[in-house]
């Protein structure tokens, strides 16, 4: 986790009323005095990204790609802003953002129009099977698919330490001159630690720069600053509902040199090789809106914040005896935070703690977080900008009152 | 098009002012004066459902199948109730019924989901490649990858009649003990005819009782009642955003018998086999909505409203000499009609013709609409409940201005 370490000391973007000021940009939270803390399953919508869905089916509703009448030039117009947007915000160009409806399908995207293409007898592919189960079981299913065929396949299990980062040394000496396609993940979903992909990249294209490397960054846009072209990978995805978009779209990045050694996945209507059928165009816009949105906020804001919060959580937490901290923050070396805190409470489920808590109106995650490793039953925070001290100090005493009934 | 003769007579349910009475429904209509008759691309939203989108993102916003807070039950009882309004809607049990990111999804879920699974080397398939390309494409890219992979497929091609309905006897002289799937529409996207499925599936069913059939719905549902167990297919498909719902989502029915035999499509986090990652709930809540909206219009009015001004066009287009018909409605016997009428202008570009309508505000589709036959350039008027007798007369009156210039 070393080289995670630069960020600590810069505090100057530091805003610690940013919580109060952003939450009435949230009209949800006007109607409901709830403290969402489900932050890394969806997140709440500012108006601005509601207000972009109704614009849209209120005054220029079309299709797009297809028409040639002023509302079909105006959607399509705005469609091809979005994703220049995109492009700008995680150091990308233009032509290698394509709209999915998710990061799960996009995802499969790769694993379908790059895996079955390029994968033969013997090829190798590398995956953490701790990591969530929409960004390696794609690759699981493409080596049942390519066995039915004939072709078998070898899979490499990628570790994680127990910090919480990935085994970076076993992670390079099991990459072999057959490694095709190296899946990896930007910040956990369940132990909140941004992977240290930044170290990683480099050293598997020493060891084989032919091999692919996949990123999901579902955790990681929107809460950290993202250039895909520094980070040097050839494939990243992520959902919009968790950047406050709409649900029902996601992004697949594609290097560009890359593109061309796929196949088509899904196919159908449409003139663009990745994208099939009538795109999600209330999705699209909404995620132009959700990147306005966290741009006027300023993504160095929203980082900070996010890390001041997570502390100032974990500070809270850590008094309790009674709390066993997953893998994450707690174990790691740096004093970090990216929104994600997993927690059991001795002798006590973590469902009939997250009860509880719903009866106090605080909405947190309980249970295994789409991940395989279903001994591991934890209580998970995940935080986002309108969170605030306030909720933080009413869900600590809400968890101090459950430990003590207990 | 014997058998839909049965319809004509029946007339009770039609009220000529429908278009005008609905259309108040729709705010777009309110912002614009336009005439849009481009709704086999996509439909308009009435309030309801822009309120169904706004009430999800300010009330209950939380994913669903994972959390077990009060929001996150909210959303999901409200998805399970929209699954049981489809299943209601089209004639399926709820377990038959499944979400995908559109009309094109399903297709693909279809041909990946069971093509891959069963078929092998000279079984046959049969679909139209007159049809629209995400019904046949799948299959067609199916054919691919197992030829990629040593199995050889036959494709049979399915012929379209002068009227524009499927060449019957030629379809069922094609299926042999080796056919496995049949690939059928159910209205035409550019012909506008309702195919005869209810006379072929049957004659399927006898010359190989084991072959699985597959409908596009898409032009279908929200058009006229349907009744997926009495048309006896195995799998059938449509998006809402033709039948006035979100983009971005569609509908998978997969008869529960045939659903043993499917192996997963896109795998990812959830529990269901042909949903994964996180659904788009938006869409489904406004695609409940939007089966509230048709029924409580009334499906059997709006089928009947749709044939009234789709005549009601052909007969002020028919005396137009310069005009000349696709198959449909002008080629038929029988005189009905299903919202879509195609035609071309003797020595006018239907592009150029959509630009002068466009000046006008009239919104029509030219082209080839999804389908490869590049040689017909049509200009097409489809139709939904909020057009009315009043826009028909206006564009009547701007094709005849644009024939008397040329």
């Amino acid at each position: 986790m070393t080289n995670q370490c630069e960020y600590i000391v810069d505090d100057k973007n530091l805003d610690i009323n940013l919580g109060e000021k952003v939450k009435a940009d949230f009209p949800i939270f006007k109607n409901n005095d709830a403290i969402y803390f489900d932050n890394s399953s969806t997140t709440q919508k500012p108006q601005c990204v509601i207000d972009s869905i109704n614009s849209y089916y209120t005054k220029y509703c079309a299709n797009i790609g297809r028409g040639s009448y002023s509302w079909a030039n105006k959607a399509e117009a705005e469609v091809e802003k979005v994703r220049q947007k995109i492009a700008s915000f995680i150091g990308a160009n233009i032509d290698e953002i394509f709209f999915t409806s998710g990061a799960t399908d996009a995802s499969n995207l790769i694993a379908y129009g790059y895996g079955l293409k390029n994968i033969d007898t013997d090829d190798e592919i590398m995956y953490c099977s701790d990591d969530h189960k929409s960004t390696y079981q794609p690759w699981e299913n493409l080596v049942k698919i390519l066995a039915d065929y004939g072709k078998k396949v070898i899979v490499k299990n990628i570790l994680i330490d127990t910090e919480g980062d990935y085994k970076e040394d076993d992670l390079i000496d099991k990459i072999s001159p057959k490694t095709k396609v190296i899946i990896l993940t930007h910040i956990h979903n369940t132990y909140g630690l941004e992977m240290d992909i930044k170290k990683i990249v480099p050293r598997i294209r020493v060891k084989n720069p032919l091999a692919k490397i996949v990123l999901d960054c579902s955790q990681s846009v929107g809460h950290i600053p993202i250039n895909l072209k520094k980070l040097d990978v050839d494939f990243a995805f992520f959902s919009g509902h968790k950047m406050f978009a709409d649900t029902g779209i996601g992004v697949c990045y594609i290097k560009k040199s890359t593109q061309s050694e796929m196949q088509k996945f899904k196919v159908g209507g449409g003139n663009n090789l990745f994208e099939v059928g009538t795109q999600n165009i209330s999705g699209i816009l909404s995620l132009g809106s959700a990147v306005d949105y966290i741009n006027s906020v300023g993504i160095d804001k929203i980082e900070s914040y996010i890390r001041y919060i997570t502390r100032y959580l974990y500070s809270k937490l850590k008094v309790i005896s009674q709390i066993k901290f997953s893998k994450g923050i707690d174990k790691c070396s740096c004093p970090l935070g990216f929104g994600i805190i997993s927690f059991s409470i001795s002798g006590i489920q973590s469902c009939d703690v997250g009860d509880v808590l719903n009866d106090y109106n605080i909405f947190v995650r309980t249970g295994d977080f789409c991940r395989i490793t279903k001994d591991e039953d934890f209580i998970r925070v995940s935080l986002h900008i309108y969170n605030t001290i306030f909720d933080i100090d009413k869900f600590v005493k809400a968890i101090k009152y459950i430990v003590s009934e207990k």
